[in-house]
């Protein structure tokens, strides 16, 4: 398996722009094409059919879509919108069609936005029975009279909903959760950024000679897929997960951003958080009133993961959100580079995020283990704070991350500390 | 019963002038006069009658004191200072008197105020005997150089003290307390307002067609009438209360104020300051520490109910308190509607306040139970947030108000769609 | 004995100008000869060695050192540094030495501070075997050529490491412990103020009455010193400490300090900040993170008693600190007495610091037992406020300082309230 190394972002971009055109949706091909290109990259992905109407908690799972065809014609014949010139044209889950219309009848199935005239804008309806079309607000003012011909060969039929998922051992049962979506059309941000960077991260995860955790990494069409993939597995999951993020929006260059968990407190929250603002000091804190994706499953009462939500620019908040202006040169390399390196430093954060207790009574002496500047002047005394800090909150009540927070300093940074005082027997592990 | 309506303020002034003139004190004729037409306003209200001399806790019930005349008159026999011009021109609780005195020994027993000399101050001595006289600083320096004859004829006899209370019983045994005072002679927002929102009070909380707490109304007179009430029902009060406000000084028309309980944290605090916020927004906020009423026995050491005061402009914060120039103008039928309003509001929300809980794992589906729209668009997301927020935070632990607080909204906003997701059978309520 | 008075710091200073000139180290005759002088003053003080090589935790005593001579000279056997002349010329726990050497091989040898030209540094080695003398920069620059001769007559022998203490019994087996160190040379803020404070806090405590509690008193050399105290008496004072403090660097007037316990939040820490935030108002607020004295020991995981640390200038933070300009001008009367006064007002609260429990139930009649105005007017129920703020908190789950931050005064000013209302049978005393 090719190692990721410091081109990350560039392999990732590369990821991107094979899996732009795939006509995604909540079921169908193009989700599992999808799935079977990650699995190509993820040794070991498994890919898992749910029959259409299998009953998941309140919910069930729906007919299976595909499109062969979809567009509208002008009376000569020539096809004005055209899914297969992109797949934002078709309202997602449109039913078949083929009608001769007016101007008038067709307006009421047309979706576009003034307020950025050149995009497409992305439509769905999953649970209601629909037909429609997007396309920009300048084509759609450019539009002839008519009459049109409106052409759908889609399918909404007894199939299954396609989902992903990997479990890389760990040394403890005891969890992490990645989880993304594969379930958006021709979108860069929202969403192929999620997926490319949780495949990245499981290349990363495999490479790692020992893991602590068990990581757990999940693929599912939003909201139905992970609905399907918790009735399955919650039980085991509640026992075992002790952090898990959601990464969507996760590779253009505007901004960092972290969305809490429903407790606000939880492991996964306090990992990232300090990671965040340890390494690019600078981002977005939302809060979990505005979640938008799978933390909304994962969080619910009564399944009350740990889970928060690792992005960059999040959805809703940046113009070509939900729009065909959402492609691939809003992500680029080095945003899906930040975006992953952000994630990596996290987990790697939580591995290192023991409960150590000093094994000694009173101060140790550092100076005969050659911990200590052994010549006392004036300034020597700070030269051991660090450490001395370390020892003086590794009580077995603080983990790293508590230690770190409590003296001011990266929980990263205290990690080579820490090892080399467990080394020379002064610092043992609770946990 | 006359039902209470959008003229409520209208009539609540009507008995505060029906009040106003009545003689008041700790005990005595006055009163029971006060209290005969309380009662008539508020069918099931009983007066009970405590001997003086009784023991109650470490205090023990004064003599009834009732006044038939009270004057101070010059050598012509003219009345200069007359009980029944005002009534508060005699000291409360003056001892029968009857002499011809100089100008000098008279001005011993003479209160008024130099800072307010167009005022009569109220002023009592009720665990001491003394006799005295109040009048306006301008009429003290225009008195005749003497002799004078003052002339008391009241009595300090074996009696007893009156008040009256009032159970209205809920679905439950936990009771709501209301209590009010009712020993100040001619006084508007100290104290008639007290009596006349407290009585407009019972008479709404009659009229509802199912009420879930018991409600507990006193009228009292301050300190000694809430110690005898307490010495007879605290442990039972103690057992069942959860939550109660001290009603005083809520007629007036310049803040609204919130006095809170001993700890600060009771559901009555968390109550009244949660509807302070979102309903008035501005008010003064006043902790346990400037407190002056009888929370002062509810919250005591021992008892320590979770009581506070609701109030407009609070005793001793503004000029006429405790004057003459406390009078009905300083009440208003606003002052009074909006003080009436914002307990209603608070009582309203204290019935509401249940503990929730979702009764589906993972999200409900909201689109097949005809709660969310079937179209998704850009912006449809936001439009069930707070149905959503609503019931993720509906996990058994949390209140209607600790849930509104948490996602930042108005408590009693949340009221009908708490009542619609019920209804769908999404919520059940704990408690 | 000597009662201590308004003069204290007079002669606190003179104790301290007797002891300047004594060498002190971690060992040796220095350490005892100021053990003997301290127990002069405070009678019961017991001096104890601990032998050469002796196991403490983790650290072995050291040998002990002792110093005859010590001295360079140049070619003409002019002594141009000279330990006689200031012990700080010395290197503490320099090993003997008898050579001609060059000007370049001295050097090596030779520590100064070009940023405080005059002064003369304090360098020591306890624990790697080296020699060195240290002069002012201003010195060192004029030194000639060479050769020079270089004498040292020490000695580091098989001996003991001394230290001394006191207990002084209380009604309670309960401790405050404190603590100070006695193994610098001449210096003044750091080290003498701490001994010459603690010694007349010892007799001022040794004057009292009564005592509540029992009192720990260690004079120790610093680090090792406290290290083998606690080996020795670690599960005891464990078990029995209540509070302790450090005191250190307490005599000079620049400013006071309180550096917190490791928890933050104990006994010892809420009254020393009470005391100084009520009493000096300004103070500098360090937390554990910037420690440096024997709190480290003493506050070190699994020994975790509630030390703090009074000072006046902290160590470090002052340009003279660890120089010969730390010396009796820079202690004044004025500072040694501003120092002891602190801690004085700390222990006196922590004497009276019960935790309270009203008697009566509901509010108490303070008018009856002489404790309240009996004419009832605008102003007066201000007058009695702190009484019954006491009182509503006095709940049995407040301590004095609880209460007294609760309501917003100083403890100490609560005092006679409370005896007020302990001897008129209101107040009980839970502990």
């Amino acid at each position: 398996m090719k190692k990721i190394g410091a081109d990350d972002g560039l392999v990732m971009h590369g990821w991107a722009r094979d899996l732009f055109p795939i006509p995604r949706s909540l079921t169908g091909e193009g989700v599992r094409k999808t799935l079977r290109y990650l699995s190509e990259l993820i040794p070991g992905l498994r890919i898992h059919e749910i029959p259409s109407g299998t009953q998941v908690f309140d919910w069930v799972v729906p007919p299976e879509w595909n499109v062969r065809e979809a567009w509208i014609a002008d009376a000569n014949g020539d096809r004005l919108v055209d899914f297969d010139r992109h797949n934002l044209h078709l309202v997602g889950y449109s039913i078949p069609m083929d009608a001769i219309m007016s101007r008038e009848e067709l307006e009421a199935h047309l979706y576009s936005l003034p307020e950025l005239p050149d995009a497409i804008p992305y439509v769905t309806s999953y649970y209601e029975r629909r037909w429609g079309f997007c396309l920009s607000h300048r084509q759609r003012e450019q539009l002839p009279a008519g009459p049109f011909r409106v052409f759908i060969d889609s399918s909404l039929s007894q199939g299954s909903l396609t989902y992903a998922d990997l479990l890389l051992p760990g040394s403890s049962q005891q969890e992490i959760l990645l989880s993304t979506y594969v379930c958006h059309p021709s979108m860069g941000n929202n969403e192929l950024s999620g997926p490319v960077v949780t495949a990245a991260l499981a290349r990363w995860l495999m490479t790692l000679p020992r893991r602590r955790y068990t990581y757990r990494i999940v693929f599912v069409p939003e909201t139905i897929g992970s609905i399907a993939y918790l009735s399955l597995h919650w039980r085991h999951m509640r026992e075992t997960t002790v952090a898990g993020y959601v990464l969507t929006c996760i590779g253009d260059e505007r901004s960092y951003s972290y969305l809490e968990s429903r407790r606000g407190d939880t492991l996964a929250d306090r990992a990232a958080l300090h990671v965040l603002k340890h390494t690019v000091g600078k981002y977005d804190h939302y809060s979990f009133l505005e979640r938008g994706s799978d933390e909304r499953q994962y969080c619910s009462p009564g399944i009350d993961l740990p889970v928060g939500s690792v992005m960059r620019s999040k959805y809703g908040t940046y113009p070509e959100y939900h729009t065909s202006f959402d492609d691939l040169s809003l992500i680029t390399s080095q945003g899906l580079q930040g975006g992953y390196t952000v994630v990596k430093t996290i987990l790697t954060l939580l591995e290192a995020n023991h409960v150590f207790r000093t094994t000694v009574l009173c101060e140790p002496q550092l100076g005969r283990r050659g911990l200590y500047p052994t010549l006392s002047t004036r300034d020597s005394a700070r030269d051991v704070a660090t450490m001395m800090n370390l020892l003086a909150y590794a009580d077995g009540s603080h983990d790293l991350i508590a230690i770190a927070e409590r003296i001011g300093v990266f929980a990263l940074d205290l990690v080579p500390i820490a090892e080399r005082l467990h080394a020379k027997g002064l610092l043992e592990i609770l946990q």
